[in-house]
């Protein structure tokens, strides 16, 4: 029998990983599985200010529909921040507001992608822009991607098998799930590629103002060549997630297609909370406030490389990354890390086992740690926790 | 030259329409093209009291991440509403928060939708709907639509010339763009067709409760017959649109599927508005709010009919909507609703061509009128110089 539901949902379905994750909701789990920003770090009282003033100030407009491509003011203030950060030249104009980044992954997957069209990314890639991608049929080509970004070589190798590639999907800074960080020239290369195949670029960058070392690489959006980049950015981790709004630059003609189906797909994002983030621009310092997050997590990530140096046993590596949320282990060849969270679970201990964050499968001895969302003592305890378990799994023979 | 954009953009494009009426912020212009609900009428001040609370009450757990099926308590506090109102036995946990009604569409449309497959809809349909759907490529259907709402022998002779019709997407109670609203015999012969075709019936009531006249009609969801009905709601007309909050009704194997794609397309709806909403429902009388708001809309819906009566020429035919906020009205054959419009404009006047409003075109002689968002005054005022636009051109000769 034929099913009733569209043939895209055939390769989409409900992930048993975030069944099992469900039980981390229990105050008791240590968790590093989730992405979550360290809640404490969200600046409340500035809201309520910014709250009332929003309704004092503008009233019922705050409340009522307004344009798709989003509030000019905040549009004008994203602009003038990301040319400050980057370097680029953008105008209000090249900003759509969107329904967090998540909706920019969406957006341009329903604007670029046809049935097999193919779609290349990091291996391993944010599971979100998998499952974003994923209803749009496209296939998925996996990059080899070492600590210094994608590999040209490996993406001119994987060009020479595709038959009709599209897009080039990047997370270049602080990588979800990896934790790395592309070098400047990993950059040059990979665009000067992508421009030469006629590549669209999609370089998804929500972690960029987390570095807790040096400096973040130049975005790709920035850099010359000639390459077609839409660029990917939102609020949820340099103030708060809840409120579900980010944004998408993009060259003038992909800009008006992604708006013309983001009107189809929710008319625009809240009005009320583009009113209320505007206005926390203006009044207050978010830079001071991403610095005060920027602390908090570089303490955190220190706290869990030095728990992991001690807790784990030999024969697992890890990643050490310069910033963002996340931080990726490899166990050894066939330990599985579905069975280590499993025994982690009884021991009330969380992650996320890699395998998810491969389109196309395998690598089930890999696994993603998350570090902002947890106070260092109970990092140090969870991992302590979580290195018996897997001294338990290395150490029994495979099988 | 093939283009590098997907092929579900050959059909969408941006509306000229939209282009004209871009002008009508201006306020001199006296508006009855969009869609608004009259801002004077949104509890501004009930609203500040509900976002102090909610920030003193909830803190950082309402700007985090949440799930992507929505706020239980929200959900809980939906469906005891819908229960009461239609009479329906519904769970929380069939109650999909979304952002807005919109977003049940696209949803729906990307859960069932396959290239070419039918999407039958009253003729004329909501905009909104047709954008929604057309991304996932359908054939759209139209089916005569009268008075008393959908034809059901039309329906039937429709199916017979259809190869694989999937949706049936409808809006029962004073629908947008005619204001008209379904006898109940309609709804019992309708959904008795799409339970003996198996299609699957899209129940879009954005409108239900805005109603000025007797009694809102059954809801096809609370109707037995088995037929398969998805029911979208929406805050934007009973409280303000502003904040993207509706929700889907579905049952359970469907239910799964939008959650699942929704979690593709933005994650999860606004945590803070979701909680902004509850904590509204629990503390002010929502219902004291709409009984207002239709005390208003009936007062304008009144001013426009009889303003209509008196203004308008001979051989224009208009819609007696008992609800809603929109009515449609037919000029004589050959004479161009779009014409009239540029006219119009030339007079700070505005409203939507009807054409737009028909998937399959044609029907250019019709047009649909807000009557929610201007008072009483500048409703007389405006349908006086549209009246005197339209006397021209139908006293021109055609051509």
């Amino acid at each position: 029998m034929t099913s009733r539901f569209a043939r895209r949902l055939d390769g989409m379905k409900a992930s048993e990983i975030r069944e099992l994750l469900k039980i981390t909701q229990r105050p008791e789990v240590i968790s590093f599985g989730g992405g979550l920003p360290a809640p404490e770090l969200f600046p409340i009282e500035d809201l309520k200010v910014v709250m009332a003033d929003v309704l004092d100030r503008e009233g019922p407009r705050a409340l009522q529909y307004s344009t798709t491509e989003g509030h000019p003011g905040l549009r004008e203030a994203i602009a003038r921040r990301l040319n400050s950060q980057l370097g680029t030249a953008f105008e209000a104009s090249d900003i759509l507001i969107t329904s967090g980044s998540q909706q920019g992954l969406d957006l341009t997957g329903k604007v670029f992608l046809d049935d097999d069209d193919e779609v290349l990314c990091e291996s391993p890639t944010y599971l979100g822009a998998i499952n974003a991608f994923r209803a749009y049929r496209p296939r998925f080509v996996e990059v080899p991607t070492d600590d210094d970004g994608m590999v040209p070589a490996e993406l001119e190798r994987s060009l020479a098998g595709c038959r009709r590639p599209k897009l080039l999907y990047v997370v270049p800074n602080f990588q979800n799930p990896s934790g790395r960080t592309w070098s400047l020239e990993r950059r040059h290369a990979v665009l000067d590629a992508a421009a030469r195949h006629g590549l669209v670029v999609i370089e998804d960058d929500p972690y960029g103002q987390l570095c807790y070392e040096g400096t973040t690489p130049p975005a790709l959006a920035s850099l010359p060549g000639g390459a077609t980049v839409i660029y990917l950015g939102t609020f949820s981790k340099i103030f708060c997630p809840g409120m579900r709004v980010g944004w998408l630059v993009a060259p003038r003609e992909i800009y008006e297609k992604c708006a013309l189906v983001k009107q189809g797909a929710d008319l625009h994002t809240s009005t009320l909370a583009q009113y209320q983030i505007l206005a926390y621009l203006e009044r207050f310092d978010i830079d001071a406030s991403v610095a005060r997050i920027c602390k908090v997590y570089r303490r955190r990530r220190d706290a869990m490389l030095r728990a992991l140096e001690s807790e784990f046993p030999p024969g697992v590596s890890w990643t050490r990354p310069r910033g963002g949320l996340f931080l990726w282990a490899t166990l050894p060849e066939g330990v599985s890390a579905r069975e280590a969270l499993v025994r982690a679970l009884e021991r009330n201990v969380a992650f996320v086992p890699g395998g998810s964050f491969f389109p196309n499968g395998g690598h089930e001895n890999t696994l993603r740690l998350n570090f902002s969302n947890m106070p260092e003592e109970r990092i140090a305890e969870g991992i302590a926790r979580l290195g018996a378990v897997l001294r338990e799994l290395c150490a029994a023979p495979a099988g």
